[in-house]
């Protein structure tokens, strides 16, 4: 079914970024994925573009339209053509910014801002450490007072945009004996004695972003770093989820959309048995399987879309669409890879990179467990 | 998420049929279900209460809001208590008036729709014959032109209120070269010398509708009768089909939501081991996926509705509809049974029922594998 | 693939029983679920023909081969007329003589064993009461000693032969602080005053077999009726639960084997659009699925059944068996239904009526739920 | 459950394989990974090691048992350590040498078999072409007859051992207008003029096996070097197919089985929420459902085994192991993948590559759709 939710300023805007993608990613995706990570020019090109200042206020340099469909548009073209930078693009201009926007002092906001939505500042935010992601709520990274710093110590892994961010959001504890009501969040930034990072990860797919673990050995970070109050950071990230993980689920589909577009079209023109594969009705059946599977995700994301851009998404709704629209993602392109053949488990065809790619995000921004535990709970079970 | 596709009109009228319901609904299916159908009375009620005008012109006593949302109403509330009757009222107010409006003379409107609307008229549409439902284009019952006449031979078989319909829609074959384009439908009227009806079929569920056999023995059916135009008829149902299809998935939808509130509820009342069987984190996760995808699939299905109000729903939208809501209603509905224990196979529970009861959503108004077929050719496949 | 584990002994039973099936139970079926239960005339002539005997020695009338491939053959020969039967006669021969048998005092063995094989005293177990199955040990029904007579007080629900059996091995509570180490079997009798029983339980399926509710008030049970040590009951369910399970999983996956072998004659035989409807290939894909998923379990089985003849089939292996089959048995029919089109929703067909006998199997000698309960525990997890 | 189709013999020789696999295998894998294939110098050991020989009579070097117990065990051990190893292996050792033994003339009997034995002459099968690996009869590579040599035209792709292979069995059509009846199979070797291979494919998983595009471009291939007669290569393969697929089965679930225990290792160390999160019910149940799925499988690979070992393995009975099996394998591992959380999309864990590995089961050897068809057909539809 068409989409109802675009207006005609959200279609010019996807004209622009698909633009953009088609002039300045698509060609370097093959240069970025062997550098393992993205160089500063893309940045500084999708801050030109428009297209890392939708959180941040206009007198810091952003279009802060507060209108998420243009975020969506955002994801979705990006989606379309490499799935890791849509999840790079989503860090640094869809998750981080929010913290410091609606948290952040105003000489936080003028000294951080302008950066990010130029792509000057690229950011990162890391929550999960070695001992566990999903029960955040349990972080050892320490941060203890000494005057008007802080001192930080502990490490973080898996942390996206880790290695090339110059301004990471860490979640440290500054209460030990308070759990989720003792963790606070600090800006560290490049250069701080004692942050270091460890080699880029060497992860299933995605080379195109880089992926990090952090370590932070008394780090000494000024107290203006502080984001927001003191031990109030867990609430915080339970605040700003739900738009990371409704990023998630609308980049995921996308990746997955596009990727099922392409498989119909070589479907169409591959032929075994002196017709075309998806004339075959086993494939045939699957393939509507498959696009309706993608359409009805749709109607779904595009109510969320609408209702996040109101104001009125809930953290429940949040984690239904990332946990079905990663699972219908994953499954789609797995599909997609059998109809390929032997070719889809080559890499140098897309459908294979793509199946690798997606396969994390049933598992980061709150693995598909954690999702449903947290729908189970609101269904007073 | 909330829906967002009912005003206030939609709201009211939801009430007011809620209330329709329980009062004259709910009170009585045990007993329409030992009598294995509705009475006529209860089609009287109906039409009193505007249920069965919606697709009947002002200026025949019907309602005519030429607004899906008000028949969708219809559907969820009456589905919440019996599938059934959403389905018999399905073929006798959503499906059947529409070839009459859409086709029939003056006269036959005249005739016929305010007796449709008032639930004095019952009306069938018989498609589907012993040998074949799915490939409808080579249907056998034929239809002879004698004069003012056509001798109508042949026989029909599972045809919806089939037992007790005043007026039976019949798929006849009129020119028997030109196969899909060689069908006209007829209006045949109980009474009419010929035409007999088999015993109410014994089925799997859905006791309280008549499902029956239908036999034409040179049953002379006046030239007046033809709805449409002589050789017309195919196109005519593959014109329709869509809304019924629609309606299916919309009832079906409703059904299961209703049988997953219900054993929401259950899951958390009875015990095993100490706590609530919901508790139990396969429980949990499992109604948080069944909720899930029942909510998804509603996202999608208001948006199938609201472009059927706006005339734009294609019949391969309303296939991919149709299919996915009856699976997702069948796979609710048969977690939901699990989670009764031993209850669920007793037929005192409504969650038995359901099960039986909704099974052949899969299989009537184009089973999934045709609506799969549908799909597949849209495709390009 | 062939079987290997039968040897020419068990070919020739599987004959005999066959034949007396064919005989003797399926001209009967119809009738019989009419009646909702099975006459006694039944239970004699499959006395005399050696089926109740399997696990009663010798000197009580049994055949007593120690060689639980015999048994298969009757669950298997039985599944594959009604999987009601198999399940009666699995409750009657295969599951409480062994209690009998292992734990009864030579006089119980002369007083009840010689009419359990030639069917003259049918048998049921009752576990399960209202408050809950899963939970067994949680028990409510109590025996309280009175001299040489316990006093039994409480109630059961859905006992399988309940109706009509003679004698009834039922679980109590006698020690009420010591939970699970406080349950004692009794064999309850025909005609012991206070002993009732609810009408029979109208079942979603299966109705051949007779389902019932007991009520004991004030029931006074001679001491010499208590089946094994008092206050080892518990234990003793645990160890015969084994058997019942593998029972459940021989005879639920024989009948799906024999609804698939009848569906494949039917899609060869239906033809729609030119063609037999199992020539398509998503057809032909699903029955090539669901034969494989059959024989894969059938290897599975086959092990167990020869394990079991062994003496050494653990409890988690037969919870994997019964929970796996049942789930393929019912998986299997769901798509036999479909396959046979509208006729898979009518009564009157073998496959409807297969589809409402399956479900339970999920369900009942402890649910699937429990099984993954136990195989999890002995993963260590 | 216990399995029980091997001897003593075969778990002594497990012993030897496993040893074998622990001190040369394990330790390189890491390097050969990066070289993207296996030296020489493993396929040498494994020659001494008699793993393989076991398809090569003993006046060749062979061990010879003619028991296919033992060529499991060597998959089975050989892919607990790596998939991809034990597919090499496999062709080289189980799928070529049967072509030679079986088909061979004497004289190339005594010029390959030695060779293959020992390791010295490793092998490899080239059926598949870039335009197409599942319509085998469809081949489009050329061989004409010019005096005593048949000259080679065309390409083959995805051929494991490709790269490294000193002998290529290739399958080219003798005949152009007799389709599946015009093809031959010609024994290549490394150095004839005109044959090149591409450099080594770079696939999703499996690095540690060389897989390369083969170039043929007028080769001159002396007539005694044609495997079989002329012309009925087709059937030779669909012949030895079985094997092949059977082989896929065994080591895909063998692969799986491995993943699975140590993912349970995981689960049972991994602490969230203050427990192991396999002690989590969702995680419980999920493993405990993917241990029955194994053991299920395992029993009907050991039928196989033992079918195989009597000469008695039909064409469809390996095509339901195969396509079983490798969907067995794949779901299994995506589960661990997920369990083990952001680790599990590390490639430094052995779960990452597992999960790369195993894709191609589902899709070489005959894809399962291919598998599909072939169970279809044999049950007559
Ligand atoms: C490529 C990549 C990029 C990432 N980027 C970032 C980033 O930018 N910033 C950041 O902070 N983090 C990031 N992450 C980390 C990610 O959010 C975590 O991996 C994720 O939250 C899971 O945590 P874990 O890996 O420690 O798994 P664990 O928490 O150890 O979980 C292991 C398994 O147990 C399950 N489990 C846990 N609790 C329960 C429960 N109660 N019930 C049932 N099952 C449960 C999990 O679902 C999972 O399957 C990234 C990860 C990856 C792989
Ligand atoms: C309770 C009930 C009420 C009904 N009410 C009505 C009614 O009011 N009016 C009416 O006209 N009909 C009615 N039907 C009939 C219903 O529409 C048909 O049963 C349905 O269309 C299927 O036709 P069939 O039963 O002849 O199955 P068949 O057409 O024989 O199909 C058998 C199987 O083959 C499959 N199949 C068929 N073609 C293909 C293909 N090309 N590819 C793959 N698979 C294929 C089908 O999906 C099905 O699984 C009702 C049926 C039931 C059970
Ligand atoms: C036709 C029929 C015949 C029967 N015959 C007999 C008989 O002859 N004798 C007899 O004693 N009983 C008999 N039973 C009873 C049967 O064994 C029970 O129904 C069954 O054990 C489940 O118990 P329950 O119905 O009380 O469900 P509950 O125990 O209330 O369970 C409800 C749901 O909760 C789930 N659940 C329970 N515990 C857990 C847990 N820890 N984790 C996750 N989920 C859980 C269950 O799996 C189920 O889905 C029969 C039942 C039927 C329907
Ligand atoms: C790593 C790797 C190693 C390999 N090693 C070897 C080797 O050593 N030697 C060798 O000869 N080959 C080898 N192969 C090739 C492999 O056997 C083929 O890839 C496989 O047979 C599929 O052929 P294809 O890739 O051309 O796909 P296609 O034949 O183009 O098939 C594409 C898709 O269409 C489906 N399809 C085809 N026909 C039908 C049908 N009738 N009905 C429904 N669906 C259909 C297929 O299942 C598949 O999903 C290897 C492949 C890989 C990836």
């Amino acid at each position: 079914m068409r989409r109802r939710i675009f207006e005609t300023e959200h279609e010019d805007f996807r004209d622009a970024v698909a633009e953009f993608v088609s002039r300045q990613v698509t060609p370097n995706i093959e240069a970025w994925a062997e550098a393992k990570g993205l160089p500063r020019e893309f940045w500084l090109q999708a801050g030109q573009q428009g297209l890392l200042g939708l959180e941040v206020p206009e007198e810091f340099g952003g279009g802060y339209p507060q209108d998420y469909r243009f975020n969506a548009v955002v994801f979705e073209e990006l989606a379309r053509a490499s799935f890791a930078i849509s999840s790079c693009v989503g860090i640094d201009a869809d998750i981080v910014p929010p913290y410091i926007v609606d948290l952040g002092t105003p000489e936080q906001h003028a000294r951080w801002l302008p950066g990010v939505a130029e792509g000057s500042t690229v950011t990162a935010i890391a929550m999960t450490e070695p001992s566990g992601g999903s029960d955040l709520a349990n972080l050892k990274t320490t941060a203890v007072r000494d005057g008007d710093e802080w001192i930080v110590n502990g490490s973080k892994t898996f942390i996206t945009n880790g290695y090339s961010a110059d301004l990471v959001v860490v979640a440290a504890r500054t209460s030990p004996e308070k759990k989720a009501k003792g963790i606070t969040l600090f800006g560290v930034e490049t250069g701080m004695a004692g942050f270091e990072r460890g080699r880029k990860l060497d992860k299933v797919g995605q080379p195109e972003s880089d992926t990090a673990e952090l370590f932070f050995t008394d780090v000494r970070v000024p107290a203006e770093n502080i984001i927001g109050q003191v031990d109030t950071g867990f609430i915080q990230m339970m605040k700003n989820l739900p738009q990371e993980r409704l990023g998630a689920a609308v980049y995921g589909l996308a990746h997955a959309r596009q990727i099922l577009d392409e498989t119909i079209g070589y479907a169409k023109e591959r032929k075994a048995f002196g017709q075309s594969i998806g004339a075959f009705q086993h494939n045939k059946f699957l393939l509507a399987e498959l696009v309706t599977k993608v359409e009805v995700t749709q109607a779904f994301l595009d109510d969320a879309i609408m209702a996040h851009t109101a104001g009125e998404l809930s953290a429940v709704d949040a984690a239904k669409a990332k946990y079905w629209a990663s699972d219908v993602q994953n499954e789609v392109i797995d599909h997609c890879v059998q109809l390929y053949g032997g070719y889809g488990y080559m890499n140098e065809y897309r459908v294979a990179r793509a199946w690798k790619d997606a396969r994390v995000n049933k598992i980061w921004a709150g693995s598909n467990e954690i999702m449903k535990e947290l729908i189970g709970r609101d269904l007073g079970l």
